[in-house]
């Protein structure tokens, strides 16, 4: 596990350069464990290779020579951005929660049986309600609540000061991912752009179907026949992120906006896991408000 | 067969309701063979009873007599509505079509292997592109054009003219229900209020998301998991109307609006052919914008 | 809450039973909240009312008195069986684990969410694994483990010997249903008779396929494109129970066993939570081998 | 379009195989548009790629040139096998079918709708009901029936002969893919394995539940609540071929075996023509009984 990495490369598509990639990756003693690529109609390139580096020349693990010969070739042929992520270093994920405790419950539980590969520093929550979930897995609870008060009613100003204390607990415990498990907050403009394309929130509808508040009331209203789950990259626009995963589940004339929220529970967290794994593991690469998932 | 009929009521829940039905049906020599009811939150009731009234005493089809026997009931029970349905009559159904032939294909196949229990007086378009699969099942084809020119360029007088051609086939055939197999024209107010409730339109995609045109342009460009097809009641308000069933189909960023089409056409087939049968079966009952469905 | 109750009917199909049946309930005072019924193509009738009887005549809450009256028309109908039982007094389920976890998380978070209405008196495991996780929840866990050394290697009489200690702890507690939460072991005959149509078993593959040991590997070697599994009532005959719930989960030739095994975990905790549910609430009628579930 | 080709590998997993490939392509001037490539567990190797060779050295479609240049570098990595197939050339599809309709009606839409890039030399059938089918798309319908009595009665013998006949079918309009769109014939061992790897079976069950005859009716008898269909690469042992696609529907107590059966419908025909296109496409390689599908 320990000598396997994986690399992304976004740009726009070029002659030769899967043929460089692999060239280069085979010159340095890589073996390509699995190569994922993909070219969109408007000629933008989007590559992922899973490696094995234990063969390194000089046996060393090498990464500075490794990287610095990768960053040549993106160079060469004008990628836009490129990035490697190695086995031997978990991402570290936060995850903001508020009173709303099943997909807090299923991270954890998944995490515990180690299907989620990576550290979780802390848990920060609006409220406490939660707390005695964290305390059961032995994670840091932090309760950052909002203080209007303190700050003579203002509530932007209080969500500011709250989000710099999320902010340094961010910085504290280098976390690199962020998990919105039904954080019924809205984060700050300023807070998602500085953590665009790491902070995945779940959002209880099938988007772009009941945006905003109350999605299952509302589709209680509208009468549909299916409700659904979305699981995406916060941005400033509301609910209007990078969508990674989504599923639906059935409901009839029956469910109640309560039997709703019980069965979207259900779809929830499965989309929400899901959409943390493929991140955790480099599948997903943003471009233009969209994602490619290489599963 | 030829025995056997559906009733359905709608009506604020009234204690004893069910009990003094079922005594009816009893007490008039019918059999009970299924029978599914839902009461709403706010106090709604639906019924649909499906009866073999082969029994029916003096062993006469004595359809008046049990007509006006339940039509006191529901007065009695002050009943909004109620319905019957005998499967000796089956419903007569006009498709209109403009040059999307998949849905078409599809009822007409299903139709010929006796899935749809109905007669197909005629199929109406504004193009004359799918006569030809109109006559390889022998149903009479009825091409009715806008012509804007005919009116000086006046769309709406252009409409209002072709509509009432469409209402006198309507008439002249004794069409009971119309389904819209991708009929491309946003038909007038006047003509969904006429024909609310027995008017299916197949929408292609998961709705509330993706409203009017173009649905699948703009599910590649939000960048979403699943597509999704509604089959639904026409109303005044597009794409508003009562919802009978939704489907939906996964998709990748390597799908293209082309592969969405596609893969969609398959979701839009069954979700239509499946509301239909639920409308001809007399399983869909419509209160307040929404459908009750007794599968 | 306190005043409803669910009653069921399985018996061969006689004119008249509903009308009797209806009538009953609202001579008695009681209104019929739903009713779903199902005649089998052989003639067998399947009833279920979900009733509220805080109307119940003399005001009083007269149990004999209903279920004596219910008794006679269920003779007089020559109902096979029927049953009744109070949203007062809740089930109690009784838990059977082995190692596996993932399935006794789920129930326990769904309980302590209110999601099964039933109380839990004990978890029971052959193995001491999951202890902590009935810690975390409060609830009783009782280890039970195989001692065949005690019985000079004869597993049969261990088994027999560690059934006797289970049925002490139903006695004692008073549960009326069992869950095999991924219990390991396969229970003897006589225990599956004795505890027949209240024992639940979710089984790891979608059934008939892949009946008895490790069907993922067996998945994976056939080389299937979906992975399932099946909830349903344990019987003497292995894995040939009444199925109350199936589902189904997409793989591909990139997942290993491990990978089955992961994403098959969400289908087993969703298929037997389900399937609870609807035993819960009395929605499992049970005739012949297989279920009629009124959903 | 004209200048397109998909080349495959199956082989052992070599180190540098990945780079030699790339470079030859882009050796030779051309474009990689895309690849996917899947290392199994026990170390084989499989790749796809999707290739525009408009820009082919020399500018000439030079495809001896190419072919053997790809052949050294098969034969220096050892691979199992390799094969390409040029857009320019689409497969020729024959059609086996009996007297059951859907699936051929859903082909031959599908093709006439441009879903399907191939071309349709010929229908046989051991029955004449679906001549018209064929006549209606303008499709060679060729009738060949099972005559035992034209060999005293042994079935063996007659069906060797037809058999015959089909082959020369295959052989006089080359035919390179049949589809048995539930086509009822076993075929013989022979028949099989000469065909093996393009042949396509659509099985009306979810395999290996339900193997062999009747699986609607057998899925009723058991309880179960989900039906399915299979395609699959047809083998000498029935219903144990290569899986390409299964997909399954929601079935409950209320559906009859007919109901199973038309619901089944509508999974089988998606299926088959999933599994067809994936065919054409060149995106399933088969290995050990088991298929690598890149879609």
């Amino acid at each position: 596990m320990s000598k396997k990495f994986a690399v992304r490369f976004i740009g726009p598509d070029r002659k030769g350069l899967m043929a460089s990639l692999t060239q280069l990756m085979f010159g340095c003693g890589c073996n390509i464990l699995s190569s994922a690529q993909y070219v969109s109609d408007d000629g933008m390139f989007f590559q992922r290779l899973s490696i094995d580096f234990s063969g390194l020349f000089s046996g060393a693990d090498n990464r500075a020579a490794l990287e610095s010969s990768i960053e040549n070739l993106a160079r060469q042929f004008e990628m836009d951005s490129w990035d490697i992520s190695y086995n031997a270093d978990p991402h570290r994920v936060g995850i903001l929660v508020s009173k709303i405790d099943h997909c807090l419950w299923d991270l954890l539980v998944r995490h515990a049986n180690g299907e989620l590969k990576c550290e979780i520093p802390f848990i920060i929550s609006n409220h406490t309600d939660l707390k005695y979930i964290a305390d059961q897995f032995g994670i840091p609870f932090f309760h950052l609540p909002m203080e209007p008060e303190k700050f003579g009613g203002d509530k932007v100003k209080a969500k500011a000061a709250q989000e710099a204390k999320i902010e340094t607990l961010i910085e504290k415990h280098g976390a690199d991912t962020l998990v919105m498990a039904r954080y019924m907050q809205v984060l700050s403009d300023a807070f998602c752009d500085r953590h665009a394309s790491h902070t995945i929130n779940i959002h209880h509808s099938f988007l772009p179907a009941f945006e905003g508040a109350k999605p299952y009331h509302r589709a209680k209203e509208r009468g549909v026949k299916l409700i659904g789950a979305t699981a995406h990259y916060a941005t400033a626009k509301l609910d209007m992120g990078p969508i990674i995963v989504q599923d639906v589940a059935p409901v009839s004339h029956r469910d109640t906006v309560k039997d709703m929220v019980r069965k979207g529970k259900d779809v929830e967290r499965v989309a929400l896991a899901r959409a943390l794994r493929y991140h955790l593991e480099s599948r997903v690469l943003v471009h233009d408000g969209r994602t490619v998932v290489f599963d």
